[in-house]
Order: C-alpha cells, then sequence, then structure tokens
C-alpha cells in the first residue's frame, strides 16, 4: 500500500457524494468519474485522440481479452499498452475475474486459481491472483484490480460465502505479490467488495478488504441482472465499512442516473459498456432519457441529438442524418452516437463532482434524477 | 453548357499528363485529383473532419442509393446533401445509372429510361434522364453526372452500339433538361463516354458528347471486369476525340498505377471505392504494393504502415497495433487503415499533379509505377 493516493477535497451536506483527486503514476484524475470502456486496447469505434477531446481522463483495459488476444508479453514487448494503443493518460485494467466468469469454458476453480479455455481458440489456461498480477503489470496499468472470484445472480448466502472466503484469500495474495515487488513507479491496486445479495457478507468482505489495505477499493457483484434496489443495497451495505479515506469504485455500472445515485452513496469511480454499446444500436443518451433515433419520428428532423450539447455529433450532425446513417448502416453513425454517448457520461458525472464543490449537489441530483425518465426496452 | 470551368496549367511533354483547375459553384478544385466515395451519404468510416484534414477537395454521393434511402425530397427539405452530410465542399453525384444495373431488380429498359425494383424493399421505380437530373439537382450536387446505360463486360459490338445510341440519346436529353433549369448557381454537368471494348464505338461516343457539349467529360464502363489492357485501351480510344480543352473523369478506378497510367493518358479525375473497401478488410495501400495486415508477420512490428507517412494512422499507430484492431474486429483498425489508404489515394494524385507542374512527371511515373508490386488476391 503505498501513502494515500486519494485527497478529498469537498462533501455532500446532504448525501455521501464527495470530489476528489486521485493521484496515479500518470497523474491526477478528479474524482467522480467515468471511465470509457476500453476492452481490446480500444474504446469501440473512438480513437485516442477523440477521447482526449472528450475529457477523458483515464480509460479501462481487459485483463482477460488482453491476455488472449494478442497476449500481454507481446503488449510489453511493444512498450506496455499506453504505448501500443497510443494512449497517454491513466489505464485501469480489471483483473480478468469477471470474464472468465461470464466468457471462458471449461472452468474449474480450485485455491491455485481458475482453470478455463479461452473463448477465442479454446486455448487451456489458469489465472491466479499472481498471474492477474503479471498480466496488469505487464500491460503496464496505472490502477490494478485484485483478481476475484464473480459469483453469478442469484447466489445462495452459503455458495457467496465460500466465494467471499476464497476472493479474500486471493485479495490477500495480489496484495502480497505486490509486496514483493520494486516499489519505484508501482501502480495502485485496488481490492473489490463481494458478497452478492447478501448484507452481512458486503460488510465482511469490505471490513477484510480494508484490514488487508488497498490503494482504493471497488464494489464488484453489481449489475449481475439483479433488480436496481439489490444494486443500491450492495453498495450501501459495504461504503460505510470501506476505508473512508480511500477511493470508491462501482465496476461496470450504470444507467445515468444510477451512477448520481451511487456518487450520492459514496462512489468516486465508475466505468460503464452502455454509452458506445447502445450507440452501436444507434441508441442516445439525453438529460430526459434514451433516444432510439431508428425511430421513424426523426426522419426529417433537422435538431441535434441534444440541443445545446458540445459534442462532435451534436455540432455538426441532425438527428435526420444520424437516423439515415444507423438505417444504412454505416460505420460514422456509430461512431457519432458513440461519441455523443461518452461525452454525455463523462460531462454527466463532471457535473455532479463540480455541484459537489459547489455545494448544491443535492439540487442537481433531485433535478437530474427527476427529469430522466428510465425506458425499459 | 457553361463558360469552360476548366483551366489548363501545365502538360506533361513525354505523356499526355495535364494539371489544371475545374471551377465548381463550391469552389476550385485542383486536378488531376483523387474523389473518396461517399455513397450513401458518407464516406464509410470517416467524418468529414477527418476527410477536411485528409485534404479531400470534393467527394461522391450515389444518386441510386440515397434516391432509394433517404430519399432526395427529404434530403432536400433538409437543406441539400451538403448540409444534411457536414460536408461543405464540392460534391459530384454519379447518375444512377451504373447501380441500376449493378444492384436493381427486375429491370426493364425503355426509350423512357430503367423501370426497376429498388434493392432494399422492392419498390417500383423509374429513373430515367430527367429523373436522374432532378434527383441530382435536389440533392444539390455540385457535379452532375449524365444518365448512361452501363453495359457488362463482355458485350457484342451488336449490343454495345445500340445500348451507346440509347445512352446518348438520353445524354441529349440530360442536356436538354439543364437547358431549361434557371442558369444561375448551376452545377456543371458532364456527360459519360461508353462503348463497351470496341475501339470504333469509344470514339463515336466521345465525338457525339462532344458535340452536344458538356461542362466535362467521363469515361464510364471501364473497371467493369476486363482486363487492364482493355481498360486502358478504353481510354485510349476515347481521350482523343474528347474536347482537348475540358476535364476528363475515368469513373469508379482503380489502383494507384493505373491512376497514374490514367494520368499519363490525360484523365484528370478518379473516384475509387478500394481506398476505404479493402481497408475494411485490413490492407493498406504502400508506395510498394498493397499490405495485408492480418498476416502474423506484422504481430510484432513496431513500425507504421509506411515509414514517414503523415497521416493520423501513421503518425500513431504501429502495423501491431493494427494488426491486433482488425484481428479482433475492433472499428478503430478499419477506421485507422481507411484514413491511411484515403491518404495514400489523395496524395498520390496530388504528388503526380506536383510532379506535372515541375516537369518531372515522367520521372515520377516509371519510378512510382516501377516500385509498385501489384498482388493478385
Amino acid at each position: 500500500m503505498s501513502p494515500n493516493p486519494f485527497t478529498l477535497l469537498a462533501t455532500d451536506p446532504a448525501s455521501k457524494a464527495r470530489a476528489g483527486l486521485l493521484q496515479t503514476r500518470r497523474g491526477v484524475v478528479e474524482t467522480p468519474l467515468f471511465m470509457p470502456v476500453g476492452t481490446q486496447g480500444t474504446v469501440k469505434a473512438v480513437s485516442p485522440l477523440e477521447l482526449h477531446e472528450l475529457g477523458a481522463q483515464i480509460i479501462l483495459g481487459n485483463t482477460y481479452h488482453l491476455h488472449v488476444r494478442p497476449g500481454e508479453k507481446l503488449i510489453a514487448r511493444q512498450g506496455g499498452l499506453h504505448k501500443f494503443s497510443g494512449w497517454d493518460r491513466p489505464i485501469l485494467t480489471d483483473s480478468g475475474g469477471f470474464q472468465v466468469f461470464s466468457l471462458a469454458k471449461l472452468r474449474r476453480i480450485t485455491e491455485e486459481g481458475v482453470h478455463f479455455q479461452n473463448h477465442l481458440d479454446g486455448t487451456p489456461t489458469m489465472i491466479g491472483p499472481e498471474r492477474s498480477m503479471e498480466i496488469q503489470r505487464d500491460l503496464g496499468s496505472d490502477i490494478v484490480m485484485a483478481f476475484d472470484e464473480c459469483p453469478p445472480h442469484p447466489c445462495s448466502h452459503e455458495d457467496a460465502s465460500r466465494s467471499l472466503d476464497l476472493t479474500l484469500r486471493w485479495a490477500a495474495r495480489c496484495q502480497a505479490w505486490w509486496e514483493m515487488q520494486p516499489t519505484h513507479n508501482r501502480p495502485l491496486v485496488f481490492g473489490i467488495v463481494q458478497g452478492s445479495s447478501h448484507a452481512d457478507l458486503r460488510e465482511r468482505s469490505a471490513r477484510a478488504l480494508g484490514e488487508i489495505g488497498f490503494d482504493g477499493y471497488a464494489v464488484g457483484g453489481v449489475s449481475v441482472g439483479e433488480p436496481e434496489p439489490e444494486m443500491m443495497a450492495a453498495i450501501e451495505n459495504a461504503e460505510p465499512f470501506l476505508p473512508a479515506d480511500r477511493s470508491r469504485y462501482a465496476m461496470g455500472l450504470g444507467t445515468p442516473p444510477q451512477m448520481i445515485e451511487m456518487i450520492a452513496r459514496g462512489i468516486d469511480m465508475f466505468d460503464c459498456v452502455l454509452p458506445t454499446r447502445l450507440a452501436r444500436n444507434g441508441t442516445a443518451f439525453t438529460p430526459t432519457g434514451t433516444m432510439a433515433l431508428k425511430n421513424a419520428g426523426f426522419a426529417e428532423d433537422s435538431g441535434p441529438i441534444e440541443e445545446g450539447c458540445a459534442c462532435y455529433a451534436c455540432r455538426g450532425f441532425s438527428r435526420a442524418y444520424l437516423r439515415h446513417l444507423i438505417k444504412a448502416e454505416e460505420i460514422l453513425g456509430l461512431r457519432l452516437v458513440s461519441l455523443h454517448n461518452l461525452h454525455f457520461y463523462i460531462n454527466l458525472v463532471r457535473t455532479a463532482r463540480r455541484a459537489i464543490l459547489d455545494g448544491n449537489f443535492s439540487d442537481f441530483r433531485r433535478d437530474f434524477v427527476g427529469r430522466y425518465v428510465v425506458r425499459t426496452p
């Protein structure tokens, strides 16, 4: 554990929302923040230059995917993931745990780690805590996630407890691995809270990780199919027992109002594939909810996705044109909607941060969540 | 026919290559030039901003495709194709003839025009010379192509002659249609030479179009599956009989050395889908030939596609990274290769122009064509 990399700048008096700074070895990032997801070494359909212009402070890379293809050793020989992918700001890598459990075949979990066949060519592989740390080191990650088991939803108390015990032993091994590494220019290492929907397990997980001691703490096993109240409860049940002076990261979510509600519950960092995934289907985010640009009603709509939005798509292109591109399956369509959606997500969390600093987060939260209509597909 | 929009600046003493300027209602373009193809109102995977940065002077739009979807009336109501697609430099639209003959179903050709069912939803439609001119006017095209019949290859002399006669009658009707339009701010109108592989028909076509009188002349019915010597012959058989003081445009081709050889045969303008189409398959153009980036040999190649190339892909990304993106089917991969390939095409023709102006086109032609290895797939 390095000196605390997190600096608390302001807290919201009416909630647990907080604004801060997180020092990584590639510079400081401002929290709360949203991190675009670059699963395979690229944020889908978006260039590094565009990410810079969007104001992305940090992006994600995926340990499992990059290990399978092109391989972390190849990336290391190419100078690391930053140089390989042309991104010079911080990178956070997830541990690979979630993908091993959701994508790989023929899994067998042992104390050592997870034995599996990868989803591309079936190569037998084992990833355990130490291997995950090695891969993330080889990638050149600036924020490394501990290797965890991510149980499916729903999960009985007995199964979740047994899984959590394993995850905690793995977390300790991850931290022990880093303690044997040179301290110079070491990345930050985050532990991951598990425990499924069980309040006592979330508490136990948070307390135990705090005792091991990490540079920051993530809440995992959320957004895995559970109803939204359970998702919120998973955060609420863990947060009070996490060290208050460290960053908190809710993994893999969520919708815009979910992020605001998570910020109100003390979360600092988010990542989510929704902005780019929905963009590829022609769905844009707006302050009042999602907009399916394929709808016939937009065929002659000469306005932008969102009036006043500063993104490249809204500055130059109409809903009518975007609808045409999406209907015609033109790549420029999903590119432009991806840019808009990432801008929306990054800007939304940045605006929440500004509101915390300005002391009006409660108003912002009430207004935003009140206006946003969640549309179920 | 407007006052001659073409200004001849220089000719190569050893060939028919020439450098000039073409005045359109949206500004002057420098010839020889390469025009990226924006079939459905977007150059595939490339944004208008990127086209500007690539130095594209003019792009193509496709009358048939845009008529079928979203429709020229919708585009006109949105302010025309320039405003609709965010492109403020000149646009050339082809006449739709080629696509009617290659894509549409249940074609029936009459003196009036072509009756067909479109390839998307089978809607019965008729496009003839006047209808094609109306569509191109509604799109807001700056260079309009006459409506022609494009016979398949091979084509007997009898069939090609009959088809050519129809194309010439249609060409006269296109010109007559424009003569009834307001002259203010009128686009340029180009005739299209046909005649298949028959020298006498190419000559007859060129002479007859010259007598009708157009702002410029295209050679069509090339790159339709004929061997390269026939393609060159089609140009050579038409060129001497085209008005020397007007622009010449070879439609839908070709490889880099073909373009240089066409320039040497007096051609000023090119369009081709190869740079973007091959990019989507991971194939990059270089001065020594194409490069299949999927090849295993590039897996650890840290160099750019082309050393010294000024495009965004070559300035920031290695062959190893591009190969990874293409293998992983990431959109950024085909985006970057599309940018490189368009840069290569635009820059190649611009370099040929510079060589003509500098009086060393013959050296340039010999060096370039000599070094370029044509790889058959």
